[in-house]
């Protein structure tokens, strides 16, 4: 065979059959190369040197053309991706078009699972082996299926719920437990607290082994090994959670020593039943400034911003509306004893982390569990606190039911705190945030708004505070425009189901809500220029609807817009519609918004506003035409 | 102290300072009444038979004006309401107006969550907790709260992430485990068998016990008492995963002797940081039909009726919907080796007891897990199967993320029976499914579909097998016509977005979807008397729409109705809204639904549908006004 190149690499079938130092050495080119492509194009280093190791052996020790590979969440897919095909494109990573920074079907057979939420590998390879075992005659083994799980997803319910089943129906499944500790922020709760005790028992593992060894040779002992085995073990090793539960658990392994991977990679494929591989790995391995400073070296920008929550865009000067966000919680921790913030494993995401810092009693970082933050949120109300919950919106649809019954329902004041709350750029649609209008929508007695500017941020914050019951606020992934329109002082109050006129003209009416107000005031400029004056509203709540101004509009205009950073099905534009319609009002109504489709990542935010056809000018050209075709007389009634 | 009298007792603060005798006998009086009450008003009985003591105990150990007690699902709750005030209005429990099956805010002080999704009181309890904890000055113990959870909600992924996170933070907080063996149907997964271990070790406990005491009295081992105890228990007692999480295990004990239940709950607040209690108790407990077929007695329909799948509604000869769809499963199980169905703890609620019975290899019920069982749908299908999850609408929020990610985003053959859409009767507002359509719709691809009759759903599941893609049924609870227009052999194609016209007339469309569908054809019909003729289409799906048909309706008629059971807030109406817009044709729009706000239990569906407007007499004086008022010019425009 031929030295095993990885920029001539044609298929990971090439890793069979070669030894240990061939494929040690395929891990240092991989590891340059991640090291060397991922700075340039940005992305998530970290994770991807945390799994050179396992990804080479899995590619070595099974064929993933028969045999099934589902990685959980994708951050840790980037070596996978060189050793199947796409090293040469690694320069287009995350880039309009280019390779996708998660595993995506469409860029290879070798990715199942287009995945960007953690925690549902283990359900979703459960049935495919499943799916396996039906497809082969009773007596014949099927093929391996193998997911590939962070510590941190691992905490998250629904993996509990998969490795429970498993447990139960015994498929061909190996569960491949990639521990480093960290998830995006530290790993929380109890599971990683239990992970940490097995990490520090390892010295005692090994002396279990030889304790072991010596009772075997013991006439009296020799008979009741298994039994001797397992109290001994239970004495010296934290007791097994995962063999409670009926998983075969082996390890843990040093992650980073090939042999011992390729090893234990082979033996568990002659254990019957569900195994876990708990393989210890260090985020940024083989990189200094990585490994030393995991949270950062998760995501790696283009080029290097000076503090994460400002990394968005490079404005100069420009707050994101994290940070904004971030700001406000602080004053508000002063302001109010009884804010308490929450995150789902994302207290650098949704800019809490400072207010963590300054507030550590008030803080929460539930891990990847939303389901049970946004739960914990309605009783932390119940009991008179005012919780803040943190979340991207794209994550809170794992929490919808919670919100339903434990805030909704019990008309709790619970703040949901949206960020991504629309195209999120890089990440594409597993990180889009385009749905939570539609959903939370339908729930009574739900807020929602959405700030167009830093200012109404805090307005809306404190509104929310003032007023309580159930709010969402939603943003995007973008920089804040500090002031839009009038300054805090004149604004009217945020009274919910109240809208704020932001521009008077007579040629149409243009309803926009949250961040692209800006766009659509933008757009109005554009057609002042050319003699069109169009009124345009900030609609501020999405739930409840201006109704009062919606009527008044639509009396005063045959043409009316919407703009929103939402799909288009069951959004803002969707709520005026209907509202439109039960007021027995009729203007021409065009919607503008987020088409039915999944939005691919692109280079950035601003690429995908305009596929989707949301940039000033080309609000501006739409308008204009749709105000000449609404002079016509109306084609029905 | 007088003699404790349930039908007199004022306040639950009357059991305490009881001798146990007097609690026994309390005890016996709640059975009494319970079995009395529940058989005349229909209801959750054995659940209820199942907590008699755990009940009493609590309110006589804690006084829940200061310490908080939260029910898991309140299937449980009736003894808790015979309590707390509500013992002379049990007779109206379910019924219109009457008190709700489940703990509900609005009833009493002493219900804390109104819920019917299970698995969530960990979560919230500790939000309580953890609230109670700020509220008081730091040395202060601050009030109790207790969670009171059944086997089967614990084995919720949500509840596992509460757990977890409750261990990490210590506060008083105590679980109740209510332990009965069962869920609704027998419980499942790695969970249940895993305390099902613990219960049949409850003889080498008490051994252990006794060992534990005499190896107290040995020099050797005395000094290393825990660590031997420990060692001992490992051995005797299965590991106590919720020990290895950092949850102090207490059990397991006899739910059923009060004495040791008392005293269970006095130690218990002598133990510093999180404990869980586990119980052992019957479903049915003191009443021989329950006990002896617990699933049958989990709800009782007043009166009885023959069979589960069927007792919806007493029409002699009908099939519930439920039905319909369990036939027609039966048959596709015959016909496609490929089809396999998954409940999430709901066989025969969904109708899939009878598939299971027939096909148990290919059938699955993974617990309360909807989000398990959603993404491991996602993963059956992408080893080729064609799995049809069956899911009651309220409940597949739980599982909304996957819907999203591991269907919709993979594009997977799933089918998505969606039971109980719409409004549920005696359930309210935690069971009735009104946003599915919302929440669905949003998604990308994701193929929504509802039949008029039965032949219709046989027709959408096998269009939906044949197509292939994420696809999503919904019917209500109730029972189906099983003909309703043109028979099989003459129907259009099912085509997704191809609706069908069922009724000519000039004054006006109507637009319906799903078993509405007859409401709507009767009041037509009832106009039909009255001289006016309207057009009635059965739209098949609300996803995709069917462009064609509604631009032909709205440019041959000024006036279109349309009718659904969901939520008018995104929901099928809002869909028709947002096309009229998007096509540019403005007919006036009279949308006919659910109201926005949350619909209390009512003794029937119907009631509930009266309630909204939505019976067909309603329906056809709203029609008859709107046609008159449309007469009228346009308001606007």
């Amino acid at each position: 065979m031929k030295t095993l190149r990885l920029a001539e690499l044609q298929s990971p079938l090439e890793l069979h059959g070669r030894s240990v130092e061939e494929l040690v050495d395929l891990c240092a080119q991989l590891r340059s190369a991640l090291i060397e492509k991922v700075q340039k194009s940005g992305g998530h280093l970290g994770s991807g040197l945390g799994v050179v190791e396992l990804t080479v052996a899995l590619h070595a020790r099974f064929d993933f053309r028969r045999d099934r590979l589902v990685f959980d969440v994708g951050h840790q897919c980037y070596p996978h991706k060189m050793l199947t095909g796409r090293y040469s494109r690694f320069e287009t990573l995350r880039q309009t078009g280019g390779l996708s920074g998660f595993c995506n079907r469409a860029e290879s057979g070798y990715d199942l699972l287009t995945a960007g939420h953690a925690g549902t590998a283990v359900s979703f390879a459960l049935g495919i082996a499943e799916g396996l075992r039906a497809g082969v005659p009773a007596a014949t083994p099927p093929p391996w299926t193998v997911a590939l799980v962070g510590d941190a997803g691992l905490g998250a319910g629904v993996a509990f719920e998969g490795l429970s089943e498993a447990a139960e129906r015994r498929p061909r499944l190996i569960v491949v437990l990639n521990d480093n500790e960290w998830s995006i922020a530290r790993s929380v709760g109890a599971l990683a607290r239990y992970l940490s005790r097995i990490r520090t028992s390892r010295t005692m593992q090994r002396a279990y082994e030889r304790l072991s060894d010596l009772a075997a040779r013991m006439p009296v002992v020799g008979g009741r090994l298994k039994e001797f085995g397992e109290v001994i073990r239970h004495v010296l090793v934290p007791g097994h959670i995962f063999e409670e539960l009926g998983v075969n658990y082996v390890g843990p392994l040093d992650g980073h020593d090939l042999g011992q991977v390729l090893d234990a990679l082979e033996r568990v494929q002659r254990i019957e039943g569900v195994s876990l591989l708990h393989f210890l790995t260090e985020k940024g391995h083989g990189y200094a400034p990585a490994a030393s400073d995991p949270q950062r070296a998760h995501g790696i920008a283009p080029p290097k911003l000076p503090s994460p929550a400002d990394r968005v865009r490079s404005g100069a000067g420009k707050r994101s509306w994290t940070k904004v966000f971030s700001d406000e919680m602080l004053q508000l921790g002063r302001e109010d004893a009884r804010v308490v913030a929450i995150t789902a494993a994302m207290p650098d995401g949704t800019g809490l982390a400072e207010f963590a810092q300054q507030f550590p009693g008030r803080f929460y970082d539930t891990g990847i569990t939303e389901q049970h933050a946004v739960a914990f949120a309605g009783g932390l109300a119940t009991a008179g606190m005012r919780p803040v919950a943190a979340v991207y919106s794209t994550f809170l649809q794992r929490g919808y039911d919670q919100v339903f019954q434990e805030v909704a329902l019990q008309r709790e004041s619970v703040i949901l705190a949206l960020d991504r709350a629309g195209l999120v750029g890089q990440d594409g649609p597993t990180h889009n945030g385009l749905f939570d209008l539609a959903y939370l929508r339908a729930l009574p007695g739900v807020v929602l708004a959405s700030p167009r500017d830093a200012v109404d941020l805090g307005r809306m914050l404190r509104a929310a505070l003032r007023r309580g019951g159930p709010w969402a606020l939603r943003w995007p992934r973008a920089n804040a425009v500090e002031c839009l329109g009038a300054p805090d002082e004149l604004r009217p109050e945020l009274v919910p189901g109240t809208a704020e006129r932001l521009r008077e003209g007579g040629h149409g009416a243009v309803l926009a809500l949250g961040a692209v107000v800006e766009n659509a005031v933008q757009a109005a400029e554009l057609l002042a220029q050319a003699g069109l004056e169009l009124e345009v509203w900030d609609l501020r709540f999405c739930r409840p609807l201006d109704l009062g101004a919606l009527a008044g509009v639509a009396r005063r205009h045959a043409w009316i817009a919407t703009v929103e950073e939402h799909a288009l099905q069951g959004g803002f534009g969707s709520a005026v519609a209907e509202a439109l319609a039960d007021l027995g009002l009729r203007p021409r109504l065009s919607r503008h918004g987020v088409p039915d489709r999944f939005i691919e990542h692109a280079s950035s935010r601003e690429e995908q506003l305009e596929a989707c056809g949301l940039a000033p000018e080309q609000l501006a050209a739409a308008w204009s035409a749709a105000i000449q075709d609404a002079a016509e007389p109306a084609r029905a009634s």
